[in-house]
């Protein structure tokens, strides 16, 4: 096992009727700013819960954060914040609403000329304003986590940032809420959760057990409550398992003391950046040709999922880690989730070249051996 | 699922030479209280390493917390801290150690006429002293929870309380410490480890399998490691992977959302009261009489536990669940834990009917259903 540090300091409130607790949470006498996306709190019923939690208090709204969110509208709110002179940031919404709420927590506390070096220059984050959330998709993790996603319009970027000081104060899941998620979503949702552990367990051994126990239990657990959610949407338990899922994807439990790659993440980018294609899709479609063409060092891994989490019997590890990978492709499948890039109408070929290019000029490293550069990509994308 | 929250603001620092983090996560400018127990971090080099760490700082120590920490003794260190004016609390030692200093942290800033009142009557803790701690032994799993266990020698009681006021804010934790335990706190260590994890794991299942996995994998990496940290003292990552199951069996990540027994620990209690016996030795005695007990109600997750941990093959869930007990019982005498109450000289008999005779007149009630009263406990240390 390496050495690590662990600390995370956001309260989860989980379970029915948890939007209900926000007064105990918050301060009431500070002026709230709400951040959210496109609106679809609105037809959720999640922003009247919300609305109606915080009555009396002095709330400002600011909508419109995107998937993907951006720097550029970032900005608007952070404006609005330094006018209003507001105290405390709520994000309302999904991931993007919450790295967004992330970014502009840092970005209007931050004293250096252009916040964007925040995001350019891996500045350490010195000061960020209290911020807390109702997370209302299971997918990123980021309301255990300290990470954010940022892109930018004018320069075609997408770009991360992590620090301490932008932790959700507390973070408030009520499965209910996704109910009524449109099936593309949940599914994307336990596509991209599946493939954030793969991302921190599939790795080289570093001798971590326990980590790896746990990794392949939420791998078990979406694979055994995806089929039930999918036929009923409103299994409160199903939902409740797959976004605890979603949330101890990334909040780094099962990747203490061991090794992390996020090649999968890195290719994926590129593709819905070329093509437009969902972040989960993205993920589908690299993950199993990524996982082929790393094989070698990943055999052992591999191999132990096929076991824990297929029931795979052989003792040839070769096979078992053949076995894994087919098995994760036809789960993908079996959820609705298409894994070819023809499947979306995009030429492999044409994909991979772009890809290479793109990583050439970066002088791309990918993986946790830093070994797939822009070769290596171009192979595993031609495959896919 | 069952709603929860979840709440634990401790910087885990793990590793080796963790300890040399000492002056990054403390305010050096403080006056530091370093309690410890009888001397043993004198033997291991821990005393030495956390001297050096603090080199130049204003350090006061205070010695002679005692296993099963006595309200007595903590409250000598309270009259130190309020002479002296004493900033924060180093806890240097095992569980007994940092449950007494959490203790210490709440009383020292008690108001009321007698801090005794924060384990008899059940009060919120409204304020607490600071504190973090160099965790050594691998067992109560203090290190990440805000519960705390104090007896008092006057009364002959024993007590527990709990705040988030009194969560260490950091807890340091390096497994080479733990290379010279002597084999007996070792065993014992694993025992209450596994202990643990079937007081969180092995009640009725409200349909939460990734907690479940979660439990089986701390079970599963125990069984795995333990053999290796007997052969092999000094095995780094074997000491490291049963040191963070210590830490993990009760930092209730595998409990959240679900019901707690606790049964065992309760019945264990008293057999350590009324003979000596070691917490863990107590635990290994109870633990299979109380599963056989108990077994109409726990057959779900025993059988689960059979297949999972054990291997075991059987379609039928009640065989299934017998295997779980017997497989857990070898397992503890694999390791070197005798688990009948004559391997240690008490009659069964006797210590049953002391046990109904205390539990009568408390008119104790334990278990996750609350089944277990005075005569049901009588069934079980008959049995053990």
């Amino acid at each position: 096992m390496l050495n690590f540090e662990y600390y995370c300091p956001t309260r989860v409130v989980f379970g029915k009727g948890a939007v209900a607790r926000l007064p105990e949470l918050i301060d009431k006498s500070q002026k709230i700013l709400m951040i959210y996306g496109g609106g679809s709190i609105k037809k959720n019923g999640v922003y009247d819960q919300v609305k109606k939690a915080l009555a009396g208090c002095d709330v400002l709204e600011f909508s419109g954060i995107e998937p993907n969110p951006k720097y550029e509208t970032c900005m608007k709110a952070v404006d609005l914040i330094k006018k209003e002179k507001v105290d405390f940031l709520l994000a309302v919404g999904g991931g993007s609403v919450l790295d967004g709420t992330k970014f502009i927590a840092a970005a209007a506390k931050y004293e250096g000329n252009d916040p964007y070096d925040i995001l350019t220059k891996g500045l350490a984050v010195k000061d960020a304003m209290p911020l807390g959330d109702v997370i209302t998709l299971p997918a990123t993790g980021s309301e255990m986590n300290f990470n954010a996603v940022i892109s930018r319009l004018s320069t075609n970027e997408k770009l991360a940032f992590a620090s301490e000081k932008v932790y959700p104060r507390f973070s408030i899941i009520d499965p209910c809420v996704t109910f009524s998620l449109p099936e593309k979503q949940t599914i994307n949702g336990i596509v991209d959760t599946f493939v954030h552990t793969m991302e921190l367990y599939c790795t080289y051994d570093v001798d971590t057990p326990l980590q790896d126990f746990w990794a392949l239990g939420v791998l078990k657990t979406l694979i055994q409550e995806a089929p039930k959610v999918l036929k009923d949407p409103n299994d409160y338990n199903a939902r409740a398992n797959i976004f605890w899922c979603a949330t101890c994807g990334l909040n780094y439990w099962m990747a203490l003391g061991s090794v992390q790659d996020w090649a999968t993440h890195g290719i994926g980018h590129e593709l819905t950046a070329f093509y437009g294609i969902d972040h989960g899709q993205s993920l589908a479609v690299v993950l199993p040709r990524l996982l082929k063409n790393q094989k070698k060092v990943k055999q052992e891994k591999l191999a132990k999922m096929a076991r824990e989490v297929f029931g795979v019997q052989s003792d040839d590890e070769s096979v078992a880690a053949d076995e894994a990978i087919e098995k994760t492709e036809a789960f993908f499948n079996s959820i609705g989730m298409k894994t070819k890039l023809s499947d979306y109408g995009i030429n492999a070929g044409e994909a991979a070249e772009k890809i290479r290019a793109r990583f050439a000029g970066r002088k791309t490293k990918l993986g946790e051996h830093e070994a797939i550069d822009a070769d290596v990509s171009f192979d595993i994308v031609s495959a896919c």
